[in-house]
């Protein structure tokens, strides 16, 4: 390996324009390290905070961009027990979550924050930080699972626990909305998305959605869940609008409710009606991707249900420029990078 | 209503021969009691046990069996708040089981054990008793549920918890296995069903089973189940057999498994393999039907998934011996009188 | 019964000036309802802000305050099961939360909310309403129990489900502060309490503070709390001050932290720093009372280890006004009215 | 460290009289190894099954045995990240079980199973297999908490999750005993102890025991402790005895009980009252140690209860042979060898 070079892109200042795609040396693989030839990487809405300069205003340069990449393991270190050459693998971004509880998330553990990001030809992992990729997914799909996919099934599975015929009410038509879509649909629950857009509701509405919402044209969009449930409210919302909307979600909850506060990671303020969560006695619950383990559940839901990940567009490696735009411009769904 | 009689089927004696239909004059509704125009029971295995003497051998005579009904609020007292005339409701077999911890099972507050059976034209129930029959299930369905559908929810969904992409091993093909079954399958779990029949098990897959074994043919059936898995065990048996079957279900497991003891009313003992238990940190469940509030959650699951009871044969009121019989003989889920 | 009169509060306009005393007609008593002589009442914060017209506006007069008495059953209904003549009770002030979930508080099934209040030298009470007194306890220290200790005690243990060696962080030196206090220092936990008083806090340490904090003389309390748990973070923080208050809250939790809604009755709201929650996955729950059940359970608890209520002033029975004065000038721990 | 050589105990042959003091060369240390300086060891009953031949059969020799030890780090490898030399420390005996689900135990990963054992002056360990040693317990105290202490932190609040005020019967006084007695005593849990000696029991009170059984003398002792929650029955039972045992343990069980098997690793079976189980709705769950973050867990309540391991008999590092009969023999409480 250790002539080996290979492409990669960084970033060396702030912005889009930043991006370039040069050549990288092949690193040397540590006892228990994998070197993963990547097949597919997808984006995610922080990475393009962080090339903005909002998220992580002292970042380091050059910088490579993008936590969430699907590929094959192509060498292993001496003591790798995990996984063996010609495995399929994903990374798992925050490296150093197992299991049980974690780390705070954006920290030095994690892919494309205080570790190196994976929008290269090759990558290497150490072996606790990959998971087997479910059968049943390309490259292209399960790319796109290690942070929308993994935040969707925290909130709605290792944290709230949600059981079939439950109501989860759902903002939007982004990454990790439609996971929390389609998920729900194949376990039994029953979820109600809100948009802006009649057009994506109709898609939604063809990926399993219960009911839905335009939020545009329904500003009381909390009243008309509270009259879909019967008067009895929503169990669960998964915020991920945040500040105003916050006020809303909770009234639109039932007794016993549960809000999660998802993909909220630039410093905000929402306001907190706290007398009404007190007298419904609300849980309020912040959710920030998953361990490792939660991350092989969630696999072998996706192989035992057959969920394919709503993959937007697809982009040859050379083009990530116009795949970062393609996501700044809203997607309906994930937007991927295709390496083969 | 107080010149009102009905017919209802009562027993004199042990043995089906005892067995006798009568008429029965309007009882007086209580402040919180309804009045129910029955449209279907369903039998579960415990009523054959009570008739032959071998539950409940000082049980008080005349007796009415059966505890599953369906029907129709067709009077309600005057302190009444959960129903109105015109509902349709079914009954709850463990009538003070609201919520939370409940009372041990087959008591004096569980119809036809302490309270009276349902399998009559009218029945009384209190308002604490009855839940609202799901909107998507006939009465013939919807009688299928009391017992043996929320003994399966109780033990997949309120004691287990399981979650997507989880293994359970489902022993048989009687009322509660198939729920089980209908359930995992609906809920994006991996269900796998022995039993002694190919064409039974057939069925099974027809109706989703993940996996098949006939444990005539494969006795080690237990070594079978941990081939399907990968080597790692099933995450959960419905242990529905009892005896001789427990040491294999345990062995079944994976590490942290569980296994849930269903329906083994009868005075029994299982050798339990202690060393293995204590080993793979397995816990063990003793499951009988469940509380209201689950009922509920179930119902709501079963409009939210389409669920359809089994039912493997409907006989007319006046033929209830027969049904009975259809019973002892061995049925593919339920066995439902209809009366209407 | 029927010739019986007895003295009660009430109040026929908002403020403390009128609130008299007057005769009342000895009530018919239900199927299954008890009538309770009392021997003490405790009073609340809620019930300072329903007779200043601040919480229930639309108050109906003559209203009798006060959810929370103790006292001996002295009749009881035909149909009462649950107690006897000569039994020891405490009124639990949700009247209709029996176990599990429950309906929002401050409805008409709660005491001196849609139910009449308990200031009286009798009440009537649904059997399923009462709890039978810990041994261990008198009246007074009884009384004390019902709002205040059972918030204390949900959010403790039946939410929180703390587990010894952690950290409990608890504002203040009130009703629900002080029992939460002695939990957690009898449960093996370790409270930090925070007060504007040193004489406060010195008291706080005598009843078992593992820490304390001054807020006056240290307003970055939130820092102080990081320190006193090197640099980990709070595992609880009892939320009873609400507003600006949260936002140091939240930075003084550890990751995977919880914060506890407590007693926020008010239209209100709060700022939420909605990335911290999000980064740290903190845990935010609305607490008010608890379920029977748990009232039980907290009896147990407070007989098998002795914890007594602290009450800070007991005044007899004519005096009320007086008590209630008591009350808003601020007490550590409870205040009482005794009847005997 | 390389020219170091260091006394170590070790096993040639099934049988005391095997075990040997022998010299041992200092081992290189990996990256993420500690060398840790022995200050104290503890038996457990364990470790007599095995030099007895009766565990595993198959044992390669020379075995250095015991999997309890506490010390100070003497040297770390090059990336450890959690320890500095001079903290002190104890080993983790299930090496690769960090948070979560977790390895079925006896197996490769583990302190004198797959791994070597720790009765020698120096050992090396993982950094990953070491916590930090409560700042309130000396070597000879903190030596004993790994089996006995964990196992019993794990039975009460991991898994049941016991809440302050519940009762626990706890069969015995051995290592794992009076752990669970004097955890329970300070989680303001109700301990009831059952031994055939009375003097034993005398003790068991000393030590917090709510109630005893000396069950030579009341051999129907499920019906006495039945009689002492005043006919409820108890919440859980330790199963130390196993075999017959269970039997009554399940009958002295509260409905929705919880028995935890424990230590309970010979092959053997329990005769399981399935019925009972099952009306009753009774958990068993098999206990075998604990995962890491639960021993910090643990540490921590240790430090804030001031709970102190109750140490039988502490005998010198020569004189181990002697500290093995003494175990045995039976102890009250643990056998711990001092190396200082």
């Amino acid at each position: 390996m250790s002539d080996m070079t290979y492409r990669t892109w960084s970033l060396n200042g702030f912005g889009l324009t930043h991006l370039a795609l040069g050549e990288a040396a092949a690193p040397e693989l540590g006892d228990r390290e994998l070197l993963v030839r990547v097949g597919a990487v997808s984006l995610n809405h922080r990475d393009k905070l962080v090339i903005d300069g909002v998220l992580a205003p002292n970042l380091a340069f050059p910088y490579v961009p993008a936590s969430d990449a699907a590929g094959e393991v192509v060498a292993a270190g001496p003591a790798v027990q995990r996984f063996r050459v010609g495995d399929r693998v994903i990374g798992h971004a925050v490296t150093d979550w197992i299991d049980g509880k974690g780390p705070p998330v954006l920290h030095r553990r994690m892919l494309s924050a205080g570790l190196p990001g994976v929008l290269g030809e090759y990558i290497v992992l150490g072996e606790d930080a990959a998971v087997a990729t479910p059968s049943t997914l390309s490259d292209v799909q399960a790319a796109a699972l290690p942070i929308a996919g993994l935040t969707a099934w925290s909130a709605l599975v290792e944290t709230a626990k949600m059981i079939p015929g439950q109501t989860v009410l759902i903002q939007g038509t982004g990454g990790v909305a439609l996971f929390a879509l389609q998920f729900a649909a194949a376990f039994g629950l029953r979820p109600i998305v809100t948009s802006s857009s009649d057009e994506k509701l109709v898609r939604a509405r063809e990926l399993g959605a219960w009911n839905v919402i335009n939020y545009r044209k329904t500003p009381d969009w909390d009243r008309a869940a509270i009259e879909m449930t019967a008067g009895a409210g929503v169990d669960h919302v998964l915020e991920l609008a945040g500040g105003e909307s916050v006020r809303k979600s909770v009234n639109a909850l039932a007794v016993d409710g549960r809000l999660s506060l998802i993909g909220i990671l630039a410093d905000a303020e929402s306001a907190l009606p706290t007398a009404a969560v007190t007298r419904k006695r609300i849980t309020i619950r912040g959710i920030a991707m998953g361990h490792r383990k939660a991350f092989e559940r969630m696999n072998a839901a996706i192989d035992a249900t057959a969920v394919k990940p709503m993959v937007d567009a697809v982009y040859p490696f050379g083009e990530a420029v116009r795949a970062f735009e393609h996501l700044a411009n809203g997607a309906f769904g994930k937007v991927v990078i295709s390496l083969t």
